[in-house]
């Protein structure tokens, strides 16, 4: 190995230690930037968006586009943009992305896209291959126009193009499934199939385009021999590599101490991967997300250490890596519309017509295809960090990396709910959702079954105007016939209302509790009254199940019990569900 | 603010970004140190000792102690002494210690302190004011002897040697108490709050000696000023704080998406809480710290939250600050054994007489006071940590350091022996430690229950001179009084045999399954036999009620059935014990 003579670096500088006044900016500037990415990720969701929305403008406001227009002083003071704190920063971020792949990589799962065999292969392939072609016709015909770097070599260009078009996010596409109901469905067993087996090659492309780039001053190889190197350690990862890992799984778990090594060993084993090909001359990015195909193929990983990486990553290093791109590209001085509007429609045309086609092809109904097609027109995390490289590398200019981040938040915006509309599919039903502070009953008054379950309906009838006579005999009649106290102190007393447009829930807790015939003889303290519509079959056994999923863990009733108001028993609620969904 | 003047910096260098060699190095150094510190970590649990003590001898091996010495270009290569990649490294082992005190403050639990009430506070003042004077007063009359840097203030010097001859390590010393079965016992819990109250008292302390150091160039505040601060600080962090924070975890789980919402928000605090006692002039770990007791302390922190932390803290960041020590300093050369010898004489006859004082004070009897005592020796992580930031500061020379580091190890590896020799206990017995290759029956040759229990018994005194008719007569005798179907196809017949050292356990697998008569009416397909000494009452319940524990989660016996080898069920059995252990 040898010192790179990069015509940016002075190498026999001496670079000091953070003083302990940049070590505060450092601090500073990580934990604001943390703060108000997830703040503003947690409001792109409420507002049904991805977060990733959210935690890009958390850099918008906080770096040169907003916050740098009214305050330069302050900006420049918390994010510099040169000096030991911004050497830092770069590392951190590159650090996070990195292990950002990590767990992309541990979610394509290999045996799915086996399982869906030709289907997923046929969109997949179609998906692929004419939006590429698109792209590298573009690319290489309308260099200039589509925003080429002037130092860029043509072919090289022309082959990023093809790729960022082709790219599909499949974090996006599969957390869109879920919201909509569809990730056990067969339509979205195909769609995460085919983003799964797309996201792979898609990777794999851009890696030997990263490798074909003339690194001229310091490429330790030629073109030829990386991307030789890229394609052995894809296929050695995937083959010799999953087994190995596989094997090595049960032994790390047995013979440890403590439920960290396993954590450990992943890490450990991305950051040398990822070290690797950034050694071949390829981002080091690839060498982890090789890994974490790798290691989230075994079935011997156990569903905690996914969760706590996943948990992680997706909280801590997402938002600072996202948050981050705010802070050192100018969205607004850079933002060229007729370039915008141009890259959103053809790689959005190339996108659905590869796809239709293929699902065409693989013999899907017309409806099908076209919810497939925009389901995967989501380009989500993963065309950012494609832009992000490309940049970095020099390849394409701040105008087209601005365009391509747009591109990636439009077609990730408009996927789910283009796909709701061609498939008619409502949204899941959270319990969540359903819930609000009055139709909760912090104390119930009543001392038997029929005053609590009048008392909770007219809570769920509450600034609606249905006859609360009528909910309520409809909910006394159904307990005639079927007792609801489920056991260890949860009753859900129910009853169907004809022209409801959406479940009723109330919640109410009775310290002295009430007798609902559990079958283990405990009187109930927790109760819910669930009014749905007996034209929406599904509904009533929906909530239903998503209240006794809720209560399953054993802490659950006694939390609510103690919960001062509706916040602190929405809190106990929501954290049951997100650690039962984690498994 | 200002930008420091500081001599060692050049403010107007141009710091460039990270080349992509230095990335390289940079990810491979830091793969490398978290594969080796946790390696030798794992090898240090394995004899019974302290992780931190590995992963200290993993900076050793890879840094100018070892491989330094015999691959100089190597190790020079690899992790650099200067340039970029140290300044990057050095910030992230920043960012890694900040982190680790967050979670070591999250352990700090202050109703627990309340609970012992007097107790606690007589040995935890006496423990403290003792070797803290034995501290100040060598520190002030022999400071050369000691081990002071020439350039440090006398009364610094001296204050801060009090320090750290008076902290106790609580992450160290906890872990110790569940080893020794003692955590939920009485003395226990003496020990426990006494290592709390020390932490959080020897912290503060530890600030304002860091606060009172003359920063000269730089220094943006006044002794006084920064002393107030701290405490202000410490003050509000521990009252209105806590109290702020315990009101808004309920909203952030009531309102946020996904489970990760906590961890960002104390993730974040602990940034911000860090940059401002970095900012006042003590170190950035103790608003970390601090930030960490407020958080720890409300009751609407999730259990899985906090595990999340943990992990991450404990299996990587903490792996990599204590794996770095040895890279910067070289253990070697700087050895003085006078000074080891003196340093750790001194520091264990201050802990111990303070200690024993302060249990006599309370009461307590002779035995109690001496297992308190050794106990409250370790020094463990904190004491490292502590002596890092006073050689950073330039209070103390890499002589002392190394003496300091010594002595940590020292009495926390003396620590736990010493109690277990007073108290005569034993240590806990973990089902994974009782099972062996050659005690696995994979598939069960038997069909019924003698056949089945012959076959265990057998495997059970393999490699003993038991006689197994005996063994088998044994558990079969106690098979007709009480039936050990425990169900969900689990069995744990068990016998007493006069004159075993040990508890002797087998475990095999019966695809078919043998009746064991459970209250379930499924037959038993995995089946512990349990083998005991009449002599050691508790073992017998000890053990089978381990096996219940393990067997508790669902999927269990599932993943027991479908292992391979012993390797495969063992580390099943590890991942539920391990599980469990979180909740």
């Amino acid at each position: 190995m040898k010192i790179q003579a990069d015509s940016t670096r002075y190498a026999d500088l001496i670079v000091a230690p953070l003083t302990e006044h940049e070590l505060t900016i450092l601090l500073l500037s990580l934990g604001v930037l943390l703060a108000t990415a997830r703040l503003l990720g947690e409001l792109a969701q409420w507002l049904r968006q991805p977060a990733v929305v959210g935690e890009l403008l958390a850099g918008l406001f906080l770096g040169p586009s907003i916050l740098g227009q009214f305050f330069p002083e302050f900006s420049a003071e918390l994010f510099p943009t040169d000096g030991s704190v911004t050497v830092v920063r770069d590392a951190i971020t590159t650090l996070a992305i990195t292990l950002f792949l990590l767990v992309a990589g541990m979610e394509v799962d290999l045996s799915t896209v086996w399982k869906q065999g030709q289907t997923a292969l046929k969109v997949g392939v179609m998906g692929m291959v004419v939006p590429f072609a698109v792209g590298i016709f573009c690319g290489w015909f309308f260099p200039i126009a589509m925003g080429r770097s002037e130092s860029a070599d043509q072919l090289t260009f022309a082959m990023l193009f093809g790729t960022a078009l082709s790219i599909s996010a499949l974090p996006v596409i599969a957390k869109m499934m879920m919201d909509l109901n569809l990730y056990r469905s067969d339509i979205g067993m195909v769609v995460i199939s085919t983003a799964i087996l797309n996201d792979l090659v898609g990777w794999i492309v851009f890696a030997m385009t990263m490798g074909m780039m003339d690194r001229g001053h310091g490429s330790e190889h030629s073109i030829g021999i990386t991307i030789m190197l890229v394609l052995l350690f894809a296929g050695l990862m995937l083959t010799v590599g999953r087994w190995l890992i596989d094997r090595m799984l049960p032994y790390i778990q047995a013979y440890s101490h403590g439920p960290g090594a396993v954590l450990s060993f992943a890490l450990a084993l991305a950051l040398m991967g990822g070290a690797f090909t950034e050694w071949i001359g390829v981002h080091s990015i690839f060498g982890a997300f090789l890994v974490g195909v790798a290691v989230g193929d075994s079935s011997h990983l156990r569903e905690r250490t996914r969760t706590t990486i996943d948990n992680f990553v997706s909280f801590i290093f997402a938002p600072l890596f996202f948050g981050s791109i705010g802070l050192k590209v100018n969205f607004i001085t850079n933002f060229d519309p007729t370039l915008v509007a141009m890259v959103l429609m053809i790689a959005t045309a190339g996108k659905l017509a590869g796809c239709w086609l293929g699902a065409k092809w693989a013999g899907l109904s017309r409806r099908d295809g076209w919810a497939i097609a925009f389901g995967m027109n989501a380009r989500g995390a993963m065309e950012i960090i494609l832009g992000m490289l490309a940049l970095n590398a020099g390849l394409i200019g701040e105008r087209l990396f601005v365009a391509l981040v747009i591109m990636a938040v439009g077609t990730s915006m408009a996927s789910g709910p283009l796909m709701q509309l061609v498939l008619g599919h409502s949204r899941r039903r959270t319990l969540g959702n359903l819930l609000s502070s009055y139709r909760y009953v912090h104390r119930l008054s009543g001392e038997n079954r029929r005053d609590v379950i009048r008392e909770l309906v007219q809570a769920a009838c509450n600034s609606t105007n249905i006859d609360v006579e009528e909910a309520t005999h409809s909910v006394l009649m159904r307990e005639e016939t079927m007792h609801t106290g489920i056991g260890r102190g949860l009753a859900i007393p129910h009853g169907r209302l004809p022209g409801l447009a959406a479940p009723l829930v109330a919640i109410g807790v009775s310290d002295n509790g009430i007798d609902f015939d559990s079958p283990d003889g405990e009187s109930a303290h927790v109760i819910f009254v669930v009014l749905t519509s007996p034209e929406d079959t599904a509904a009533q056994l929906e909530v239903i199940a998503a209240v006794a999923r809720a209560f399953r863990p054993e802490w659950v009733i006694e939390r609510i019990m103690e919960a001062r108001n509706f916040t602190e028993m929405l809190a106990v609620l929501k954290s049951s569900t997100n650690s039962a969904s984690t498994h």
